[in-house]
């Protein structure tokens, strides 16, 4: 039902995020995300600024940021998420080694999750602090 | 239903593994998860042997290994897993800074996902190829 | 493996449930969801039963129940739940303002679900009363 | 804010379920489940309904059943569930060597459904049929 | 290991925040959530200004949102959520009757949700638009 | 990003792995997730060496473990291992109803799992123990 909106078909509003976006990221079209998301004006710009305010530079880097935002969406299952996102963590400097030690965690620590959720297991009182 | 298994009260095969887990961490005792996972000495020294290998030094420093692992356990919201792995992160190195960012990409990447599974929004062609 | 059963190849218990979701929804024929149901005649019968009263009017008004709906679906991941479900929504009067507004519900409880999973938040004793 | 009801404090319509329950199940008194449900009694009859009928002998056996029951718990990461179910599992013959053998395969295919989706795998044609 | 933060020993931009919530509330301390997501003030800032914008008046009334709200933490498993917000959707003017009916559909659509799923439902072409 | 990797392409020690699966499973091709797997050459015999071990013959017969697996796969959300699983678990003696039963129950647990979370229920005494 939702339809994207393209930049020719968009409004002042919806503009502006877009021509943010291409200029952060060097690009001359932005993802169907951005193009779904702006049937919301609100939300879109909602999104976008806090988005790059919490993958800017800062403690972590820029391509350890995208592999934590990958293995985030492989444990929410949203496949367009894991698609984007892996390409972005490859774009910013994430190799095929780091990828898969990547999915590695993610599926282990889906194992020993469900283990500990199983067992009951009870925090240790070192980790309660 | 499923009481932990003491050093004390344990057989060959799971003191085996407890003696290589108190060893590679430098601890005298294991956490409740070794300990509710004894009943099963076969899970047992599979996960271990599983976890060590993928938690080992490779392309992604041990910090942030824990960090994606603790990722993970929030997006699945496993409480156990979140305090262990939370605390071995730190011990590994993980600064507040770099927690507080895990955390931050970890709420937002959450809604970004929420926000892509309700728009049903399509893969771009060029995440396909 | 499993095939939708269409209504010239149902058997009498299957029709039965079809004709009642064709009649109350005013429709000539019914979605893929039933049909695929359908090789569960029980389950059908079940599912169309308790769905038709939870669904039925009540204290909250058929769009607020469709609405609720859809944000469960987001929430467990269930494509073919937001599609149908948004579309049932929007033609019981959900207008596109108030998805909008669901959605941004969606997304933001999403992210401080995160946040009070991470931070391991306790219950506050005015909440447990 | 929602209280447990006892029987004493039951209305008519929540006792005759409550009545049910103790009958099937040859106890002196219900769970916590059923005693909190009890606030929506019209909810409280459907849901009593239905898992008397999903859970009653068929092609599986009772055991095997509950086995089905807490690993779904599990993966939903229902804390209440696994502990209810798996002592009713237990009940009802299913051996601590069944239960880890359930543990084993849930915390795998967790570990699994993760890696198929990380790496995005297409359903293979023989499996769309 | 991360401890709640009290007004008394917050820093300028955290009573800042503090300052809000208790006005826009009318309350004379702040909940848990907050007191411990002030470890990372950037983010606190960032949740509250959204959540504010998110939850006031629009298209839905203040106690559908919440039930909203209320429904997404039930699908997430968010025990402190769950019990917040269904606190607040009462304050807001939910009546129990509406929070039984939220409870129903959360429930019933979390069954058809994964049979959905488990039958690989395909969207129906009037859905996908 | 990620292409499937067929055994004329792969080297030594991945075709070493798609030989023992298609040994073992009297088949002349692997399924597409081992493909994909097998750019992780580490992964792939990690995974394939434990999902062996877990699906054999034990206290649980080989169909009810392929039933437990698809189970989990459904709560989980994993469109490809509901696909696969279910049609092994067929291959293997899983009788339509018996899938039939499984999805019923799995629908049913989510139902009740969802209300257990909403309405908070506390575990009861007798399954602390």
């Amino acid at each position: 039902m939702v339809k994207p909106i393209e930049y020719a078909d968009a409004n002042a509003e919806v503009r502006a995020v877009f021509d943010e976006i291409m200029a952060a990221r060097g690009v001359q079209d932005v993802n169907n995300f951005w193009k779904y998301l702006a049937h919301d004006p609100v939300e879109l710009r909602s999104v976008w600024d806090t988005l790059r305010d919490v993958m800017a530079d800062g403690a972590l880097s820029p391509e350890v940021k995208e592999l934590i935002y990958v293995a985030v969406s492989i444990a929410n299952g949203c496949d367009y998420c894991v698609a984007s996102h892996s390409a972005v963590a490859a774009a910013k400097g994430a190799t095929p080694d780091m990828l898969n030690e990547m999915r590695r965690i993610v599926a282990m620590a889906s194992r020993t999750n469900a283990l500990a959720v199983s067992l009951r297991v009870p925090v240790d009182p070192q980790f309660e602090g």
